[in-house]
């Protein structure tokens, strides 16, 4: 069994880490790590990114290739990526785990007026009984994609007493929460939300989806995160929506382009708050050993959690 | 059975909406309502806040007084007040639920470093990689005080993963948290806390108990959360701590004076972030229904949940 490592274009964050979590994981093993890859002929299983910098290496004995990110889309769209080798995304327990918290913070911040409280602080002023305070009983929260993330973090929100609803494509069963599907449930879905998680994978149904159109079928005063990928959100629509009042506040930790250049209106929006793209961050301490244990499903046989369907796009 | 409810120094907000859900409650019921209490002879039940202002009008024939505060310290020191009458404190489920999902919401917000990434974005600046971001399994929520409100919030803080301790004055059980009591386990508890949550009463004995030395027990890094009371702290102790790098982040939702007084540091310090007392509001919807019920209770000679000890100080 012989593994090698691309870690172009991978995290920018600590990438010797990941090497030698690698190289600990698969001690014993064959392991090239790029750029030292001299016998690309030899490796069966790829680790990589969601992306890889030309020029592709040909690895012609290809077993699968494994992904350390939960979205894949670059790598769907890359033509140099061969496409009859199974591709295998991360869902990985620290990456649902930190997806969960981090909906869990933004879902808080709103919740709790902490923006406003904030600028009540900048003024110098009180602000005792300014604010409708609901309890998190009385306050929807509607998750779009209903995948491993979303499941995660609606069940931490419905343990901390939110009302969970879902949308995704096709139907699902929660105990502790509603499920809407298909465009035809749309509507229904975003008008009783009063705070939207996004977390529908970026694929071409996707792309663009959240314009103002759709906007407008959010309640007025609702709120919205977006924790998938940037282009799902038209970014000149939510702004404008903003803007009118129509939409509260806005929290992103993705990007049509990230790092999020220096122009951008999300820079100085008072009722944007943002981060750098660190809503889920994929672990080595937990991914390495899921990867291993893919591998490990592969060579008994198994095609591990996670296989790509690329007609459907993740 | 005759009621009265005397609203003086009552929360600001809405103090029509309370009248009308007393009047509500105990339709039917003989209930004067201040100013308007013509005959304090006839009171039985007398439903109060915190602090009653001059002249405290001599009820004779009281069974018990009822308080629509969690906190009754202001009650316990007011010369007027009858000692030799039962004093029943706030125990509301609404009560608990909201300190749970205030102290949710700035565990969040310390955990997930949201006021690091809010001066990013005020610099302009990307920041990806620079914060160590744990999880909440690797981070440890120290609660001092563990009641009805410490309860409830711990028991939501380790439904998100993170690992609860807390400390008492006396050994409590838990089966998601470990207990520390009395002052000989109280450094141990302080050093392992990397997040601290303020939630025991004010006393005598914890008046001014969060001093400089106290807060040298807690690791460097640490951050604190007061949703207590103001005068548990001292300020300039905790901003001393603050400016010397010791503690990283605070969270006021209590003040020594409220309003907080105009010329306070907390004001402009930027690693204070903070609310006007509203971790944990009474809801009237709520708690109406826990006084009658508590009445009920005195009515077939039982003694109602929150009975105030009046040597223990709550």
């Amino acid at each position: 069994m012989a593994i090698a490592y691309d870690s172009r274009l991978g995290i920018g964050a600590a990438p010797n880490e990941w090497e030698q979590e690698i190289l600990n994981q698969f001690s014993g093993q064959k392991v090239q790590i790029w750029p030292d890859i001299s016998n690309p002929e030899d490796v069966e299983y790829l680790i990589l990114w969601n992306t890889i910098h030309d020029p592709w290496v040909d690895y012609p004995n290809l077993k699968a290739m494994l992904s350390l990110s939960a979205g894949v889309e670059q790598l769907l769209r890359d033509p140099n990526i061969p496409t009859d080798v199974p591709l295998i995304r991360m869902i990985d327990i620290s990456l649902s785990v930190g997806m969960a918290e981090y909906v869990m913070g933004a879902v808080m911040r709103i919740h709790l007026g902490h923006h406003f409280y904030s600028e009540q602080k900048a003024k110098h002023e009180w602000g005792f009984g300014q604010l409708d305070l609901k309890l998190a009983k009385d306050r929807t929260i509607g998750i779009m994609g209903a995948g491993e993330l979303g499941q995660a973090s609606g069940e931490m929100l419905a343990s901390a007493g939110f009302r969970i609803q879902y949308w995704s494509r096709s139907r699902k069963e929660f105990d502790y929460a509603t499920s809407y599907a298909g465009d035809g449930e749309l509507k229904t879905f975003l008008a009783s939300t009063d705070i939207l998680v996004v977390l529908v994978p970026l694929t071409a149904d996707t792309t663009d989806m959240i314009n103002v159109d759709f906007l407008k079928m959010l309640p007025k005063g609702a709120s919205v995160i977006n924790v998938a990928r940037g282009r799902i959100i038209k970014d000149e629509d939510l702004l404008a929506c903003l803007d009118d009042g129509h939409i509260e506040q806005v929290i992103l930790d993705v990007f049509r382009k990230e790092p999020l250049p220096a122009e951008h209106a999300f820079w100085v929006h008072p009722r944007v708050f943002m981060t750098p793209h660190i809503s889920s961050i994929t672990r080595a301490e937990t991914a390495v050993p899921t990867i291993r244990s893919h591998i490990k499903a592969f060579e008994n046989g198994h095609v591990p959690k996670g296989l790509v369907d690329r007609t459907r796009g993740y």
